[in-house]
């Protein structure tokens, strides 16, 4: 980890920057699978599964018998530990339930916003021997309490292909009523176009690979929804002399050994700390399996001290980093502080593991400094809100003047008439019978 | 307008398809001019403004002097209009204000999420005779509502290097601090990267020309945010036999003066409807300014007749217009069944036009079918909700088994020893004094 101790003001823009992640550069790889997936549909998804998964599919949707039973693979152990996360996950989720508004905003003029689930959705989990189950939780949980109508699985199959017990557990369990075996970005292609197999949904899910994240980008051009753009996956520890060196450790690594793009910072006021974490993080990564990963992470992190926890608060707005643990004394003023995090972790026992899993907070999360813009996924990403106005005869007459001249002075004249036939009728009979 | 009537239910896709909108196409005119903005900042800018707007700029920037008094040069009638449009898109939106969300998951567990609003915001209307004040009500007012800290505004200037001064007047009235004299693909790349004089911003919002809309995209993939995709601009009519005639005629123009690409849809259950309003947009059309734009959008335009209220409602959802007038009789019930919509206008008294200017709400919709998953432009736009998370050693200690067993099968040994570093934690001094 590159060590910078008291930067000058003026240098931190540079600091903060990131490594670009140029998800166009694989655009031209993944645009002939979207169009293959688009013309020939399910008979695309078999070749590619066959090509890409090593597996001759005979069906590409999982029997439901199949998912009903998925519990049955899965340790108990881990069914209640599932089952934690998800009541947690749902509690959470459940809290933050959009209400109507209601507003008569001049007489008679009535406006309302009403929040309706979004009617299909498509969720993508990628595979591999480490099942993402917490994914399909994260995702299909608040789907599942916004009721959304339709909500499907894509995942790739192993090279059996079976779907790990987990993620059909999982799925099970948060109302996913089917699963899909496909992988990488035809099933990306799949879900945004709709295949003989495959519905078509309004907005697609889940992370992945390069190739789903630029996939993603792709049909998001094409009208697809998508829930966030992609990027590089972080964490700050900010951390003061009551922090432990030993915690702070545990936590870098735990973001350093998903992914060698992942970069992580630690933002200290005490220069003391750096020596025990560098130690901390030498002795801690050894005994894991990624530790070829996490070096590699490392080598883009920073150790960064400044003066006071004021500065901290500020460089970390500046970096916005997606993950945030504020291992302070004061780290509830601090947290006050925070504007620009994806989520963040208060004081020494809340670990980043916490709202991977079971807290109930999402860990889907706006990468690299996405967050000054962005949500992570919440109860919102499966909502739109509408909006409907009645007017009555009176309501409309109060509001007449002022739209008729702002459409007029728009240059927009049938705007205008829209108001004036109305306001001009003459009314004779009652309005019911009126023709 | 092409008249179907009675279409079966399985040719209701085909009828419900609209144009593409191939942005993409160009974004080859528009790269360079990002690419030329990004290198060049104001140079670039001032070059632009000169090719494109013909006039030769000595500022980029307009003088607060000219904001302040921009309300001299409007008439005192159409401040009045301005007044009170934006005191209901203002009661409206402050209605809609999103609340901190706290939870205790599981004991001492505390997850909170919270509203932050984005800190910079750009936002961009289109120049021209035609001043689009009213955009400018209705991206700025909720802006200054979530308190965002920098609202800037992007238009272009006329010949004589002017903004129009009901532009300047909305822009001051609803909390713009800086207006630039920018226009075009050249105004997006300078909020997105920001110039010498032009600040770079986290989200852009606002509408133009299909060079605006994708350079929009572009920027987006580059990680700057955007309000809502672009499209074709829609409306249906949704008509039973108490509709009146003239008002759905009046309506259907009043978005079809806009722009000739614009599709509009007369869905009825009444037969007998179809004639008078044909006659209705004759006699109507004649005389707008904009008749010839009009008469291409009716081009592309439908009347649909189904059997029943109930196909209507199902066709709608279908279809999903961005704007949809319901004259019916029930109009409250029809709308309770409404799912897919941008914004929908109840009863004979709800014309298009309030919607677009003076009744609160927001007039950016999402185009084409977009309302299948997105929301139109609202308070949320101009917020991202964080997560916190707090959690006690107890609290800890009652979730670690289960986050340590998830992140153990999910093939994440860092994250598991995060959660174990902390529970095996001897307990020797009080937790402040520890190192």
């Amino acid at each position: 980890m590159k060590i910078i101790k008291y930067p000058e003001r003026h240098d931190w823009h540079e600091i903060v920057e990131r490594p670009i992640v140029a998800t166009e550069k694989v655009f031209s790889l993944v645009l002939p699978v979207i169009q293959e997936v688009k013309e020939q549909g399910d008979k695309a998804l078999l070749r590619l599964t066959e090509e890409v998964d090593k597996v001759k599919l005979s069906s590409i949707e999982v029997s439901e018998s199949e998912i009903a039973q998925s519990g049955n693979d899965v340790p108990l152990q881990l069914k209640q530990a599932i089952e934690m996360a998800r009541r947690n996950i749902w509690k959470f989720h459940l809290a933050q339930m959009p209400n109507t508004v209601e507003v008569e905003t001049s007489p008679e003029v009535f406006c309302t916003q009403k929040s309706i689930a979004i009617e299909k959705v498509g969720l993508y989990v990628p595979g591999g021997s480490a099942p993402s189950f917490s994914a399909v939780l994260m995702l299909a949980i608040p789907a599942q309490i916004a009721e959304c109508k339709e909500i499907i699985l894509c995942t790739p199959p192993d090279e059996q292909g079976k779907i790990h017990p987990a993620i059909l557990y999982a799925a099970k369990i948060s109302g996913v009523k089917r699963v899909f075996k496909i992988g990488g970005a035809q099933a990306i292609a799949a879900m945004a176009y709709g295949t003989e197999s495959v519905p078509k949904v309004y907005k697609i899910f889940g992370q992945g690979n390069h190739l789903i994240n630029a996939a993603k980008q792709l049909v998001y051009l094409q009208g697809t929804a998508i829930d966030l753009p992609s990027g590089f996956s972080g964490l700050e520890v900010l951390a003061d002399k009551t922090a432990h060196p030993e915690f702070v450790a545990a936590d870098l690594l735990a973001q350093c050994e998903q992914c060698a793009d992942n970069q992580v910072i630690l933002l200290t006021t005490d220069e003391d700390i750096i020596t025990p974490v560098l130690e901390q993080i030498e002795m801690q990564i050894e005994k894991l399996p990624q530790k070829e990963i996490a070096r590699k992470s490392l080598e883009n992190s920073k150790i960064i001290v400044v003066k006071t926890i004021e500065q901290a608060v500020e460089f970390t707005n500046l970096y916005a980093p997606e993950h945030l643990i504020i291992a302070t004394q004061y780290y509830k003023g601090v947290a006050e502080g925070i504007v620009n995090a994806g989520s963040a972790y208060l004081g020494n026992y809340s670990p980043i593991s916490a709202g991977y899993y079971v807290s109930g907070t999402n860990h889907f999360l706006p990468a690299d400094s996405l967050s000054k813009a962005y949500s992570g996924v919440n109860i919102d990403s499966f909502f739109r809100k509408l909006t409907f106005q009645h007017l009555t005869r009176a309501g409309l007459s109060n509001i007449a003047n002022a739209a008729m001249l702002m459409a007029e002075t728009e240059g927009f004249a049938a705007r205008c008439n829209a108001v004036k036939v109305r306001i001009d009728e003459e009314i004779i009979k009652p309005e019911i019978e009126r023709r």
